[in-house]
C-alpha cells in the first residue's frame, strides 16, 4: 500500500481516513472474473516494507505457493510515482520487464488515478494488474489456490472458524493494523489521543485473549494471526517512535511480545521480514513526520530470537500439516536485515 | 538552555555543535565578581523542561537553598524571544516583575545577542542577569553557598573526589548529556549514527560502572549523579523517540533503569520532575523534528515508582547528612505531571 499523511482524507477532526478504493477483480478457481487460477500465470508484486503486502508474502510461504505464483519485490522507498523495481538488475522486474508497478496498473487502466499500491497481482501474459485488494488476496490464496498448495499446507481460513476470524480481523484492522496509522497521521492532538487510546485498549484486549491460548482463533495459525503479526513485527521498529504509539514497546507487553516472537520464529513468518526495508520505508518516505529522513539505528533486534515458551499453551501451529521449507536463495532476506545479523554486528 | 537544530552550528559533516558561550560571572562567597552570596538577593530562573536547568533545581533542593535562593519557573514552551513566565498570574514573574527572561539579560547587556537560556541567576535588586553558566552554577551552589545550606545537606562536590567527578562529568557531558542532542540534531545519517554509537557505548560503560556501586563516584550522591540523572529521566519520555536514541529504552537497560529509579525516588530528584513540561517542550518546540507538534501520550510512567533494590549495593545517599524535606506547596509539581498521576489515570 502507499501511505502518506496526505493520502488519507483529513476529516474535520483531524482523523486519518484510509483510502479503501481497490481493484476488486478476483483470481478464482472458476475464473469467473476472467482470471482463473493457473500456475505460472500471475506475479505477486510486493514490498517487504509494507505490512499489507507482508500478509501476502507470509501466506504464500505458509501455503507453499512459491512455484505456482512468482514474486517481484520492490525497493523500500519510492517517489510520487510509487513503488519501483530498483532492487532488480537494471531497475527492471525480470518477469514483467517494467521499472514501476504503475506500468501494470496503466496497462489495464490507462490514466488510473487511484492509489498505486502493493500487494498487487499482475497477469504476466498481458502485463496488466488484476487486483490490489490486499484483504481479499490472502483469503483467495487460501481458498481459491488450493490446487497448488504444498502438501502439508495449513488451512489458514477454515470454514468452521470464518465468522470468528472475520470478527477478529475487523477489530484488529480498525484499531491495530490501521490504528497505528491513525495515530501517526492524526492531524490534531485530540485525534491522535483518541487513536492512541483505541490502539492500546485493543492491544490490552488482545493480550488478555492470548494469555491462555497460543493463537488468536482456534488452536492453529490462521489468517487472523498473519494480520496481527505484520503490525506487531513493525511496532518497535517503526510505530512506537514514528507514529507515536509509545505507551510501551511491544517488548514491554509480555503476552503480545511472546506471541509475536512465537510467530516470528515459525517458518513462513520471520523469514519474510526485512527490518532494514521496513525502517527505511517509513522514516525515509514520510518526510512530513520525519523531515530529515534519518533512519534510526535501533531498536536492538536480538530479542526476536529469544525463547518465547508459548509451546506450553499447546496449539498446533500447522494443524495436521507441516511447516514450510526455508525460503529459496533468491527470496531470502539479506542476513544483515534480520535479528541474526543485528546480533552478530554487536 | 535553548535548543534548536539551528541553534547549533551545522558542521560540514552534519554534526551538532552546542553553543557554549555563556555569561561566566560568578556569585561567590567573597563576591570577587561583584556578586557576593547573599540570602534573598538572587533568583534562580528555570524551566522544568530543560535538563540543564533541572540540575540546578535538584541541587538547590538537595542543599536546602529554597529560602536563601528563590526560584522562578518558566513555562515549557517559548517563542523566538525565548522563555517566558506564562505560568505566573498575568504572565509576569512575581519577584522580577518581567514577562520574559530576556528582559533580565537585556537589563545587564543591552542588545545581548547570545543564547537567552535557563538556568539563569538574576540579581533581584538590579533585575540583571548574573550568570547562565549552568555547569558552574551547580558547583557554586555546592561550594560558595555553604553558609546557607540546610543542616544535613550533603556534600555534592567533596574535595577529595573532585578530580574523579570532573572526569566522569566530562565524558557524561560529551557522550550522554549532549550526546542525545548530537543524535537528535545530526544533519546527516552518518553524523547521527556516530553519535548514536558513542551514546550507547557510553551508557554501556556507565552500566558496567554502576553494576556494583550505587552511585557514580564514591558511595554517596554527588554532582555526577545529578548530571547523569537529568538526561536519564528524559530518556524514554523524549530522547528515545524524538532524538532517535532507540537502541533500547532506559526501561530495557536494567542497571541504569534501577539507578535512575533509585535517584528518582530520592527526595530532591523525582520531586523536581514535570514529565508534562518535559514532553511539551521538546515535541512542541522542535518543529523541524516534529512538524505537527503533537505530543506523545506515552510512555507509561508508572514504572518510575517500582522498587529498585539498589539499597543492597550499600552506599549512603546523603553521606552523614539527611534527605531534604518535601518541596513547599508552591514549588510542588502538579500531580498530573508525575508518575503517581499517570498511575491514577489508568
Amino acid at each position: 500500500m502507499v501511505e502518506t499523511a496526505t493520502g488519507g482524507d483529513a476529516r474535520p477532526a483531524g482523523e486519518f481516513k484510509r483510502d479503501s478504493n481497490y481493484i476488486t477483480t478476483r483470481i478464482t478457481a472458476d475464473g469467473r472474473d476472467g482470471y482463473p487460477v493457473e500456475a505460472g500465470r500471475y506475479r505477486l508484486v510486493v514490498s517487504r516494507a509494507c505490512p499489507w503486502a507482508n500478509r501476502a508474502i507470509i501466506v504464500r510461504r505458509l501455503l507453499g505457493l512459491e512455484d505456482a505464483l512468482s514474486m517481484g519485490v520492490c525497493g523500500p522507498t519510492h517517489d510520487k510515482r510509487s513503488w519501483t523495481f530498483d532492487l532488480d538488475p537494471g531497475g527492471r522486474d525480470p518477469v514483467l520487464g517494467i521499472e514501476r508497478i504503475q506500468d501494470a496498473y496503466f496497462a489495464r487502466f490507462p490514466g488510473y488515478e487511484r492509489g498505486i499500491t502493493v500487494p498487487a497481482l499482475v497477469d504476466v501474459p498481458s502485463g496488466q494488474v488484476v487486483t490490489n485488494d490486499y484483504a481479499q488476496i490472502t483469503l483467495d490464496l487460501s481458498t481459491e489456490w488450493r490446487a497448488h498448495h504444498r502438501p502439508g499446507a495449513p488451512d489458514l481460513y477454515p470454514e468452521r472458524l470464518r465468522d470468528e476470524i472475520d470478527d477478529v480481523n475487523r477489530v484488529v484492522f480498525a484499531d491495530v493494523n490501521n490504528g497505528v496509522y491513525r495515530c501517526g497521521f492524526a492531524g490534531t492532538q485530540e485525534a491522535y489521543e483518541a487513536a492512541y487510546r483505541r490502539l492500546f485498549d485493543r492491544l490490552d484486549w488482545l493480550a488478555t485473549r492470548l494469555e491462555r491460548q497460543r493463537y488468536l482463533v482456534g488452536d492453529t495459525i490462521t489468517e487472523a494471526d498473519v494480520r496481527l503479526f505484520t503490525t506487531l513485527v513493525r511496532f518497535d521498529a517503526v510505530y512506537h517512535n514514528h507514529f507515536r504509539c509509545n505507551r510501551s514497546k511491544l517488548t514491554e507487553m509480555p503476552v503480545l511480545w511472546a506471541y509475536a516472537r512465537d510467530l516470528f520464529q515459525t517458518p513462513g513468518f520471520g523469514d519474510t521480514i526485512d527490518f532494514d526495508h521496513i525502517k527505511r520505508h517509513y522514516y525515509e518516505m514520510h518526510r512530513d513526520i520525519n523531515p530529515s529522513g534519518i533512519v534510526p539505528v535501533g531498536p536492538d533486534l536480538a530479542g526476536w530470537l529469544s525463547p518465547h515458551r508459548r509451546e506450553a499453551l499447546g496449539g498446533r501451529p500447522f494443524g495436521a500439516g507441516t511447516p514450510p521449507q526455508p525460503p529459496k536463495p533468491d527470496e531470502t532476506v539479506s542476513a544483515e536485515h534480520t535479528p541474526a545479523g543485528w546480533a552478530s554486528r554487536r
